[in-house]
């Protein structure tokens, strides 16, 4: 899809702004003006400031005119490679994360800390109607079992839109399940028992090392880079050096560094699984919310023997509380048949259907395309806002999709307390020393952006800014 | 609730039948007859025979009259107690199970293997409406996660209805979850770990020892009464002997003995538990199906120390594909809840508001009576046409509720070749073999009487009492 004429003319802008050509508070044409020097409509010009004005770059003032106002160049630095502890732990579950996550049952908390979409970005009423189709066409009113793998439908759904990603599968390749993590659970279960050692990227998504725990298996925390995902060389050092039985990364945009495994990294990590004839779960449901042109690739793009077992469900792009999410399971499908069937016989009938019906009218690329677009913008504000709120020395990822930035503050400040004094003012962050097994990350945290920008979304960003920057004062009088 | 006054005259016709006072092939008195001697309505008496008619005592002939045709007392002698080797066995997953279960994607076989309602017994538009009503009142239409705990109106109603068995529930003692193998899951995980030895019946329900298998766990036949359940003497040496940690048993209607632990048994089995602080988890999924005129009451009815995990799910009464199950897990709660955590976040949203609302209005009950009558009548009519078709040395088991008989043949039959060869007709049976892990039960099997009366019933049980004849016959000429 070619870039609208507005969209060039803004990019060009956007380049002056980076390149200082046009400084900050720097007065812009006028939209006449600007019409009349790039040849275009006044409609074209004004819809090329509207999208710089959302991005955050250039602000409007009465009466005056546009004027710049940020330059990408002022982002803070990114975060160095996260590099945890190199030995394996026995995981233990943390107290807290159970209280960041789910003792909030206060409707007035500003929660930073939740990367999932709110309702407003999902097509509640669409997706309704699908569900209600489903109940008034399938057979008995979906009362009845589903097939043990699945519906067929969705099935061939899921198959069909593999081709953005490179993939071929049909729709017998595929096996439904109760949202992602079931489909994490079944896979882990399929390729470990109690006692072996798995790999997972440092820092990782919580509920990886809670699962782990609760599978009894050992955990091997990977130094992971927050642009290009684990380090492989030292993974291919890690196999067989601590008997690694499976990995179990995210591999687009993961949770919480946002990282996107080029390619060429992708292909090797696949190459290497080979090597010592391991499994790969790679968790992809982050994929379809990319910022880019291209959807990116998967492991299993380039999986020939069936050793990756691909995950991902509808939870963060269509419907969280449907809990309709599959996996590509490879040479492990029996085995996750059988562990499917041992768990939970089958999974509801009508969610499927309804996700399937949904998808078969092309809604589900639409809904898709509208959302990235937001959640990028909101990327970027955000991201403008914490360069703006916080102290100079914060370093930020620049995540190109998914629903999360990684914060590094100065080592000095303590994340976990500053989400306790965040929290008396009702807002919630997620600190990073919930995101590792290891006494690491203490002075990080997670910010999503999964929140439209307002107002209070602004406010709630300099309060928090404002808490760090007191923490840290009060750290060097200390001294 | 009294009898009918229909029912009272019915019974008192039963009895006589079955002192044999009428014999099999006795005219009964004219419907005008009845009615003046008993001083009853022409259409009390009416009800009266068609009622003894739908049990299968009596039949009408043309022209001519009600005429004896069954009497209770030709029922076949119940199996003896079901002793399994004294021994722990190692778990291994039989593909004989997934051959009964899961390889049948042919509708025209008749399932007698299949212990689930059939639609037709089930209140489907009824149910619909209720989904279509939770789509339109739940906030977001249902897409957002809900409750780790689960849906509190659901909890709420499930708590209410624990006063039919005694118990004394809140919401908050009650998690929901994805159907009941999923609490099973949740619940054995919470209370074992991986090379942890539990206690089943024997013979016990397949799903349990592969459950039990995908969790790492050895286990132990109980030896179980088809009429009372599990020998309470044996379990209380086995458990400090073999080092129970867990029991999961089905105290109610069990499958596939079908016996109903009497309330004594369930004081004594819960004193046994407590003894040796173990915990119990009790399936009772078949609870709410009884024949008699009570609802049994559980082993937490009479749990005072939070050791029972009491599991349960809609998917035997109400709607298999909705997947909405519960667990009352005492002092595990805790536990139980972060294992649904990690495993799959929260259950869907939608199918559990469906089911609170169809509870609240009191539908659940009133499709209860329904159906409990209809089973009742159906186990009835089974029992007599194995009576009739089967040799005499069969012993068949009088479930009190629930969806299946147990049948014990001559030793010489071997009930996996009787499988085979009734696949071959197009019916389809569960082989005793399938319900324990040892060298027993091969010549024992499951019938399912889930399927409402008819020819064609009446037909493929013939078929299948014909196949045992001639099994038999070939047994003995081989001697």
């Amino acid at each position: 899809m070619a870039d609208h004429l507005y969209q060039q003319v803004a990019d060009r802008i956007e380049q002056l702004i980076e390149k200082e050509v046009i400084k900050i508070g720097d007065k812009l044409p006028s939209v006449r003006t600007l019409s009349k020097e790039q040849g275009i409509s006044l409609s074209t010009a004004f819809q090329a400031y509207y999208h710089l004005e959302r991005k955050g770059l250039i602000e409007p003032r009465p009466k005056s005119g546009y004027y710049a106002r940020f330059s990408p160049r002022k982002l803070p630095d990114m975060p160095k490679i996260c590099a945890p502890v190199k030995k394996v732990a026995d995981v233990s579950v943390s107290e807290m994360i159970t209280q960041v996550f789910y003792d909030m049952p206060d409707d007035r908390i500003l929660r930073f800390s939740l990367a999932a979409p709110p309702d407003s970005i999902l097509p509640g009423a669409r997706l309704s109607k699908a569900m209600i189709h489903a109940i008034r066409t399938l057979p008995a009113a979906g009362l009845n079992y589903e097939s043990l793998q699945g519906n067929i439908d969705l099935r061939r759904q899921i198959a069909r839109t593999s081709i953005h990603w490179g993939g071929t599968l049909s729709e017998d390749d595929v096996v439904t399940t109760t949202g992602c993590m079931d489909a994490l659970t079944l896979c882990l279960s399929a390729v470990t028992s109690p006692g072996d050692v798995i790999a997972l990227e440092s820092p990782a998504y919580c509920g990886a090392f809670q699962l782990a725990e609760s599978l009894g298996l050992k955990v091997l925390e990977v130094p992971t880079n927050p642009v290009c995902g684990v380090d492989l060389k030292y993974l291919e050092q890690a196999i067989p050096r601590f008997k690694i039985k499976a990995c179990l990364f995210v591999t687009n945009f993961n949770n919480p560094l946002g990282s996107l495994m080029p390619d060429e990294n992708k292909r090797e990590l696949v190459r290497i699984i080979n090597k010592y004839d391991i499994a790969l779960i790679e968790d992809d449901i982050y994929g379809d919310l990319y910022f880019g042109k291209q959807r990116p690739t998967t492991c299993k793009t380039y999986d020939t023997r069936g050793n990756v077992l691909l995950c991902n469900s509808f939870s963060k792009s269509l419907a969280p509380g449907y809990r309709v999410g599959w996996t590509v399971p490879g040479r492990f499908k029996e085995k996750v048949l059988r562990l499917k069937l041992n768990h939970s016989i089958s999974s509801a009938t009508l969610p499927q259907a309804a996700v399937a019906h949904f998808l078969e009218n092309g809604r589900y690329e639409h809904h898709l395309r509208k959302m990235r677009k937001a959640l990028h913008m909101q990327c970027l504000r955000y991201t403008q806002a914490i360069t703006e709120y916080f102290p100079e020395d914060t370093c930020v990822t620049r995540p190109q999709g998914g629903f999360v930035l990684w914060l590094e503050l100065n080592p000095r400040v303590n994340t976990f307390e500053l989400y306790e004094l965040a929290l008396k003012r009702k807002i919630s962050i997620a600190p990073g020393r919930i995101f590792t097994l290891q006494e690491r990350y203490a002075n990080c945290l997670r910010i999503s952006y999964a929140m439209p920008w307002s107002k209070k979304i602004d406010d709630g960003l300099k309060t928090v800014g404002k808490l760090v920057t007191s923490m840290l004062k009060e750290a060097e009088g200390a001294n």
